[in-house]
């Protein structure tokens, strides 16, 4: 098996699905913006303590703001994703990673909504994060970054929106840790929202994520190229990085996808103990390869870490009462095969949205299929943006 | 939550299933024993070639061995497992790892059975193995080893049963790597098995599995103390082989099990980005601290390997044939919450063996169940050994 089947396994679907669902244009190409959202006057102040007086934020826009300016829809990214959602960039053509569903006349369409997508606070695609400069120091911030939360995030997503004229958001929009902000954005800013799609995301990080999260940590931290958080950027603890990423590989998929992709097929036939002998092996140290060039270690830890202390009824009293709080239409969307953020998660949070309709994706390709499963996924899209909104 | 509580959860159901099994005595005090199974006249062969002319096997004998010497029972243990499965050794307290369920009137009844345990070979409790004094360099082999399957061990085992004088056995009995030696001796030695019992295991290692353990080498031989595989003995990769250890643990563990007894507790109201924020956290440290203390890290490369290798129909054609001629009875036991080793794994199992019984183990503990769920394992042992010999 060649390494270009393992690039396209995946994305293979998402071919298909533009041609199933996609009558349709795309968004061509994009330009990512950028805004400055602190200031020594307005600083940012974060949950854990600390504030900054700059930040900037890395965004793009797809399709037009309407007058009345209530047509937004927020798209909020997983955790190594980007603002790059939907498009492609002059210098390449690789689509961003919602490209199938965000376009004109696609299911979040560009010729009605003016989109937003936004690289997180603290991530390493273009919003401040430890890979920033530190304009104090003049090096990166590293472990000198403050500790951020998903409601920071949040809070400076909403500072982009204020920003962008914004007064009120048709939708909020995400799988994974962007169903953990989509959430947070219910619980916060419920005012602001006129509906919520979180999807394969429950109400709080359970024990089994947040294991697997400490282990990837670890995989990073004992990498000696780690340097306690004090790599230079171009020299980044690379074996640790793409080890923490082999293993959440591994939770982002599912015993059957891997099964039926990969099964027992050799590498070749070696005797070496130490050779990789299969090519679920070979695949698991290409994602790692893949995520090394892409991202950032210090950013990595600091964000699972933003994961694990998710949990929407934190400091707010019973989740019960959280939950029907948010009375804005939501569709909740979780995945069959599931094994990260199960669908027992989803159905909880079910169990007390007020307006809530499920929806269950039908995959073999467990989490991961909210990046993959698009024909499924436009069909809720279609139905649910275009009844309640 | 205190060290204690991480090391009496699982041995609190073992206690439990003692009081509620046992209405019968222990086997007390165990001397374990060695013979040498290979010689210059009679070296040990390996499947993937090279030879030893020097093999000491590590083995505990519980009850007697009969006239016609056809009451043996063999025990085989998984992957980071010993000879010790039941009674307890002179200089400490700790009962066998399957002590509940072996012993005078307990469900492997040593006063009926003559019961046989040995350490793998290959493994580092005693048997020779990666961890061995090399008697050609005077140092230990580590990497030097031959590299060692499934089926060695069982060919191993197999000059043991001869060594002890034993022509038939009326079981051999294993979960997990365990299971994968019951069905490789049912494969090879089908003529002196009069039953098997293969639990928690399937036909072959599925690509999840080796991906859990190609994650866990590399955690390993990532670590700069691996030092290539010649480390000094008392210097391990502790670190690597403690991660290792902790990826594991999750896959023998289940999403239910780890919510309900960790949840969201936290270890302390810390802010620091790097401290532990969980409890989970804490145990799987704790799980691969306790591991480092007893345990190779080459001999875990090793036997993963030997286990990503395990296909009982290779080299034999067709599955389904390979089943066929299994014809002692078979007793299969799958848990309903097994994420390693799921239960459709038994069920092909049980599609083809002509002879066999399945058993669900129900439990929310995951692969390990088969630690820990003693009266279900209880229950059908006795039903099953009382039925067929």
């Amino acid at each position: 098996m060649s390494t270009l089947v393992h690039e396209t396994w995946g994305n293979h679907e998402a071919l298909i699905a533009r041609v199933q669902t996609n009558k349709s244009g795309n968004v061509g190409t994009i330009k990512p913006q950028t805004a400055e959202l602190a200031s020594q006057k307005d600083p940012f102040n974060f949950e854990y303590g600390k504030s900054l007086d700059s930040i900037t934020i890395n965004y793009e826009t797809y399709g037009e703001l309407n007058t009345a300016k209530d047509n937004a829809i927020l798209i909020c990214h997983a955790l190594t994703g980007s603002a790059h959602a939907a498009g492609t960039y002059t210098e390449d053509n690789v689509p961003g990673w919602w490209d199938p569903l965000i376009g004109p006349e696609k299911p979040i369409d560009t010729n009605r909504y003016f989109v937003i997508s936004s690289n997180v606070l603290g991530g390493c695609y273009g919003t401040t994060g430890p890979s920033s400069l530190n304009p104090k120091s003049n090096k990166a911030y590293q472990l000198d970054f403050p500790r951020y939360t998903i409601r920071d995030m949040v809070k400076l997503q909403k500072r982009l929106i204020d920003y962008l004229g914004i007064e009120s958001l048709a939708s909020v929009i995400g799988g994974s840790m962007g169903g953990m902000q989509v959430l947070e954005w219910a619980a916060i800013y419920p005012e602001y929202l006129r509906s919520i799609i979180p999807i394969a995301i429950g109400a709080r990080h359970s024990a089994w994520a947040i294991g697997l999260n400490e282990v990837a940590r670890q995989a990073i931290t004992s990498d000696p190229n780690w340097q306690n958080g004090n790599y230079a950027l171009a020299h980044q603890p690379e074996s640790g990085l793409g080890l923490a990423r082999a293993i959440a590989m591994l939770s982002y998929r599912s015993f059957d996808s891997l099964e039926s992709k990969f099964g027992r097929q050799r590498v070749s036939e070696t005797k070496s103990l130490l050779d990789k002998s299969f090519e679920i092996e070979s695949y698991l140290q290409y994602q790692g390869v893949k995520l090394v060039k892409r991202f950032d270690a210090n950013t990595y830890i600091y964000i699972t870490k933003a994961m694990d202390d998710y949990d929407l009824s934190y400091s707010r009293g019973f989740l019960k009462d959280v939950l029907q709080k948010m009375t804005m239409p939501a569709l909740v969307m979780g995945i069959d095969s599931d094994v990260l953020y199960p669908e027992k998660e989803q159905l909880e949070l079910m169990e007390h949205l007020p307006n809530a309709s499920y929806s269950q994706i039908k995959s073999p390709h467990g989490h991961d299929a909210f990046l993959i499963e698009f024909p499924q996924i436009a069909v809720q899209l279609r139905r649910f943006l275009g009844g309640v909104i």
